[in-house]
C-alpha cells in the first residue's frame, strides 16, 4: 500500500492545540502504534456539544498497519474516545491492569466488550509490535497504574512520559522507576516526548502524601462535624487517602457521584482500593449514622453543574442535604475556566452554613520544573519534544530542555497533524496530516460543523425572526401572512408594537416584490431580509437570524 | 407620603450576590442618598446580553426624597450605570475630581450632560443631603482619587470604604487618611461597611510601587525588544508607572484600546498623568520609532476577545504585528471565569515568537485580612456589614470583624434587597424590597427576561426545527408543505433522509389531526411538536426547539 518507512515518524493527532483528547501515532517499516486515545471537553464556544474526539481519518486510511493501541494510564483525557475511534480503526489494546479496567467499563457501555483483543502489561514489560518494542515504565501520577513507554523501532528509543510526577513516597506501590530512565539513557534516547503541564512552575510538585497529613488534620479539628470531601472522579489515590483517614478517625466512607462510583468500583474490584470490611456503605445506609461518622467523598469539585457536590449546593440532591456545621473540603484545584463554576458552588454552600475548605488540600499529578529537568538529565535525548499542555506550558519545556543541554534545533514544538520524521542523523517535520477536534453532540459525531455552530451562535446571541406567507403560484397573489414570529429576540407580550411594525415593514417587501413583472422567490426573501434586519437593528440595536419561509400554493 | 425613618436604613440595591453593580441606598427622615451606581459584566448564561444594571423599582418609588448620589471611585463597577438609572431617577452627584471626570464622560454618551447637576469634592469635605452629612475620606485603590464615605444622620456615623487599599508608598499622592479613620472611630463609628474582595487572603496587599520596580527590571531586561505592557483600562496608575519607566529607559508611550484611551485621556486632561511632554505618542506616529524606543499599554489582559490585545495576539489589530522578540507584560491577574480567555491569548502571543511575562507584575487594588483588621481597629464599629465581595469573601470579613470583637448578632451578611435598620440600640434586617439585575441588550433594558432567555438557551444548545403548512380554512385541505426547515440542528446537506423523515412524521401528525370533524389548531401544533421531537430524540438524542406555523387560508 505505501512505501516501507525507513525512519521512525511521531504523528500527534490532538492534545496540543487543546488539553485532552491525547494521541499520538507511531510510525516505522508498515507499522503503526497508537500511544493513548483521549477525549476532550468541549470549548465554551462549542454549543450544544458534549464531548469532542479526535479527528482520525489519517489512521482509517492507515488502518492495515496498526497494530495495536497502548496506554499511559485511565483518565479520560488518555482513554476516553477509544470506544469512538475503535468503532472506525480496530486494533488490539494494550495497557497496565487498572488502566485495562477502565477501558473495559468503556467498551462495555458502548456494547464493544466482545470486539476487541486486549491484553494486560505489567510495569517492565517488553510488547512486540510490529516493528516496534513498547516496554512500560513505572511512573507516579494522580492515578494507580500510571506508565512512561519507552519505544524502540530500529531508529532508536523514544520515551513517552504520559501524565506524571516523581513521588517518592507515594500512597501506593512504589516511586517511579528512576533506575530505568537512567539505565535506558545510558544506552541512547532518540527522543523524549514529556509533559508539559507545570513547565511554567518553579520547583518540585508535593508527594500525594502531604495531602494525607491535611486531611488527618481537618478530621481531627472537626471531629464533630460531617465531612464532605470533593474531588476528581479519577483521582483513586485521593480517595483512598480519605479512606485512610475516615479509618484513623472511625468514619464511614460513602462515594457519591455517578462517574467516581464507577471509577472507584473497577478500583475496588481489581483490588486497588485498601479499606478494612464495612468501611464503604452506601448512600442509603447513611441514615443509620451520625454527622461525627460519616464522611462524604464526591464529584463536583470542578463546579460541573450536574455533578453530586453541586446538587448538593443547589439543595436539589436527593440524598444530602447541606446544613449548618458540615465541613466541605475541595480537595482539588480549579481547571482554567471552571474558577466561576467552583466559587458559585462554594458560596452557595457557605450561604448554606457549611464551612468550606480548599487550602493545601490539593497537590498536582504533574511534574514541575526540577522533575522535568531530573529526566532530562537520566535520559539525555536527542530530541525533545515537549507534550501535554498548551503552547506556552511546551514553550516552557523547551527552555528547560535547551537548559539542559539539547540545542534548539533539535526541539520540537508541534502542532497536532505534523508528521515528525527522525532518526540519529536528522529530524524534521516533513508533512501535515488531517488532525483535529470532532464534536460529538448526542449521537451525531462529526455531523455537527462550522455552520450549525455558526447558526447556534447566533440564535444564542439575538434570537430568530421567522416570517411565513403563503403565496398563488400562478398569480402571484398573497394568500396568508405574513405571519412574524420571534424566539429568543424579546419578550412578544411586552413588543406587540414592535412585532406589528416588523410586521408592516415585511408587507412592503412582499407587494414590491410580488408587484413584479418577474418574481425571483430569493430575491424576495433577500429583500425581506435586508429590510427587517435594518429595522429591527435601527429600533433594537440586536440582529436576530431572518428566516423568510415562501409556501406557494 | 411616607413616615418619617426615624432610624437610619442601609438598603443594597445591587453588589452581593455578584461582582459588580455596587449602589446602596441610605434613608432617614425623608432622604434618600445613594452611594455609588455600577454596572455589571453579564454572567456566562446571560446570552446575548451586553451588560447588567441594578433593577432600581424601589429608587423610583422614592425618586422625591433622593437628594444626591455619592461615589466612591470611578471604576465602571460603582459608576457604569449611572446614565441608565438617571434617566428614571435624577438628582446631583457628587464624587471627587477624577471620579466625576469619568462620570461626566458617560453622560455626554447618553447626552445627559445638561440634565444632571453635579458638584466636585474634595477629601475631607462634608456636604449636606438632607438629613445626611456626607465626608470624602482619602483612601488607596487602583484609581487614584478614591474615596471612603463617613455618612452622618441622627442615628449616628457609618464608614463605607467603597473598594480600598491601605499603600504607604502609594504611586500618587497621600497614603489612606488613616488619623481620620481614627478619629471618626474614637467619636464612635455605628456601622463599617467594609471591601471584602480580599478578605479570604491573609497578611497585607503590596504598594503599587513595587510593580515600579517590577517594570524597571523589565525594561532593563529587555532593552532591545519592543514592549507592551496589558493592563485594565482603568487602572490609571498602573499606566503612570509604564510611563515612568519608560521616561527612564528613554522609551515612548502609546496608548491603544478604546477604553482605555478614553480615561487616559480623561485623567490627563484633569491633570492625573505625569509625563514629560512628548512621551505620549499616537499608535500612527509608532513607524518614527524604532522597537526599543516603544513600550505600547494596552487593553486586553483579561483576554476579552475584542480588546485591543487579543486583536494583536489574532494578528488582526489593524497597527500593532506581534513579532518574534516582542515582549509582553500582563500586568493584571485574570478575574475569575477569564483565565481561559487570557492563556488563549498567551498562547496565540507565543506562538508567534513573543515573551510573555506574568509574574510579579500585579498588586491588587483591594486591602486583604491585616489591613481589612487595620480599619476594624481604627474605627471600631458596633455593627460590621461586609461589602464588595462573593458571599465567601463576605463571610471571611465576618469571621475577621468577629476576631476584631464585634459580636456575631451585630454583623450582618445582607442580601441585596435587604433593608438593615440600625441605631445604637439595635439592628435588624426588617423588610426586603425589590433588588436585582437587569439585563441590557443593545437597546433594550429590562425588555429580555426569563422567557427570552430560556429560548436563547435551548436554540444555542440544539438549534431549531421549523414547521410550516397552509391549510384551507373551510375544507381542512392541506395546501401547501409541510415544510421542515432547521437551523443549529444539523448539517442539512448531509442529513436530507433525516429531514426527509422528519417530514412524513410531521404529515402522519398533520393527516390524523385534519380528517377529525373538529379541528382544533392548538391541538394540531401540539401533536406535531410531540411526535416530532419524540423523532428527533430517538435518531439523535438531540432536543431542538419545534416550532409549528399553520397558515389559515
Amino acid at each position: 500500500m505505501e512505501d516501507k518507512k525507513t525512519k521512525l515518524r511521531i504523528i500527534p493527532l490532538g492534545g496540543l492545540e487543546q488539553i485532552g483528547m491525547n494521541i499520538t501515532a507511531f510510525e516505522y517499516g508498515d507499522s503503526v502504534v497508537i500511544v493513548d486515545c483521549g477525549m476532550a471537553f468541549p470549548e465554551d464556544d462549542m454549543l450544544g456539544v458534549d464531548l469532542v474526539v479526535p479527528e482520525i481519518t489519517y489512521l482509517k486510511e492507515h488502518a492495515d498497519q496498526i497494530k495495536g493501541f497502548v496506554f499511559t494510564h485511565g483518565h479520560e483525557d488518555h482513554i476516553g474516545a477509544t470506544p469512538y475511534v475503535l468503532k472506525a480503526v480496530n486494533a488490539p489494546l494494550y495497557a497496565t491492569r487498572l488502566t485495562m479496567g477502565l477501558i473495559e467499563h468503556k467498551l462495555e457501555e458502548h456494547g464493544l466488550s466482545n470486539n476487541v483483543r486486549r491484553k494486560t502489561v505489567k510495569y517492565g514489560q517488553i510488547i512486540n509490535l510490529g516493528d516496534f518494542k513498547i516496554e512500560f515504565i513505572r511512573t507516579n501520577h494522580s492515578i494507580r497504574d500510571s506508565a512512561a513507554l519507552a519505544i524502540t523501532c530500529p531508529s532508536g528509543t523514544v520515551i513517552h512520559t504520559g501524565d506524571f510526577k516523581v513521588d517518592y513516597t507515594p500512597v501506593f506501590g512504589d516511586p517511579i522507576d528512576l533506575q530505568r530512565f537512567a539505565e535506558l539513557g545510558k544506552k541512547g534516547v532518540l527522543a523524549l516526548l514529556c509533559d508539559s503541564t507545570n513547565a511554567e512552575r518553579e520547583g518540585f510538585t508535593s508527594s500525594e502524601r502531604t495531602i494525607g497529613k491535611t486531611f488527618d488534620t481537618v478530621f481531627a479539628e472537626h471531629a464533630l462535624s460531617r465531612i464532605i470531601v470533593a474531588t476528581f472522579a479519577s483521582n483513586v489515590d485521593r480517595v483512598q487517602q480519605v479512606i485512610n483517614s475516615a479509618q484513623k478517625f472511625d468514619r464511614k466512607v460513602v462515594v457519591e457521584g455517578r462517574s467516581m462510583v464507577n471509577i472507584i468500583d473497577t478500583a475496588m474490584e481489581l483490588g486497588y482500593i485498601n479499606a478494612a470490611p464495612n468501611t464503604l456503605i452506601s448512600i442509603d445506609q447513611m441514615k443509620n449514622y451520625t454527622d461525627e461518622q460519616l464522611v462524604i467523598v464526591t464529584t463536583g469539585s470542578q463546579g460541573e453543574s450536574m455533578a453530586a457536590l453541586s446538587r448538593m449546593a443547589a439543595g436539589i440532591h436527593k440524598k444530602v442535604d447541606i446544613k449548618p456545621g458540615d465541613v466541605i473540603v475541595f480537595s482539588s484545584n480549579p481547571i482554567p475556566g471552571n474558577e466561576k463554576a467552583v466559587s458559585k458552588v462554594m458560596n452557595e454552600l457557605i450561604s448554606l452554613g457549611a464551612d468550606v475548605i480548599f487550602q493545601d488540600t490539593h497537590v498536582s499529578g504533574h511534574a514541575r520544573q526540577e522533575e522535568i529537568k531530573l529526566i532530562y538529565s537520566l535520559t539525555k535525548p536527542k530530541y525533545a519534544v515537549p507534550v501535554h499542555g498548551e503552547y506556552r506550558h511546551r514553550v516552557a519545556q523547551a527552555k528547560l530542555a535547551n537548559e539542559m543541554g539539547v540545542p534548539k534545533e533539535d526541539i520540537f514544538i508541534l502542532r497536532s497533524g505534523d508528521v515528525l520524521e527522525l532518526d540519529y542523523d536528522d529530524a524534521s517535520v516533513i508533512d501535515q496530516v488531517p488532525a483535529g477536534a470532532v464534536m460529538v453532540d448526542g449521537l451525531g459525531i462529526g455531523d455537527v460543523g462550522n455552520v450549525v455552530m455558526r447558526d447556534r451562535h447566533k440564535l444564542s446571541e439575538d434570537g430568530i425572526i421567522i416570517v411565513a406567507i403563503t403565496v398563488e403560484g400562478g398569480s402571484n397573489m398573497l394568500l396568508a401572512g405574513p405571519e412574524v414570529i420571534s424566539r429568543g429576540f424579546v419578550y412578544v407580550k411586552e413588543s406587540e408594537d414592535l412585532i406589528e411594525e416588523a410586521r408592516n415593514v415585511v408587507l412592503e417587501a412582499i407587494e414590491s416584490n410580488l408587484n413584479k413583472k418577474t418574481l425571483d422567490w430569493n430575491k424576495m426573501k433577500n429583500d425581506i431580509r435586508d429590510r427587517l434586519s435594518g429595522f429591527v437593528w435601527k429600533r433594537t440595536e440586536r440582529r436576530p437570524m431572518i428566516l423568510p419561509i415562501i409556501m406557494e400554493v
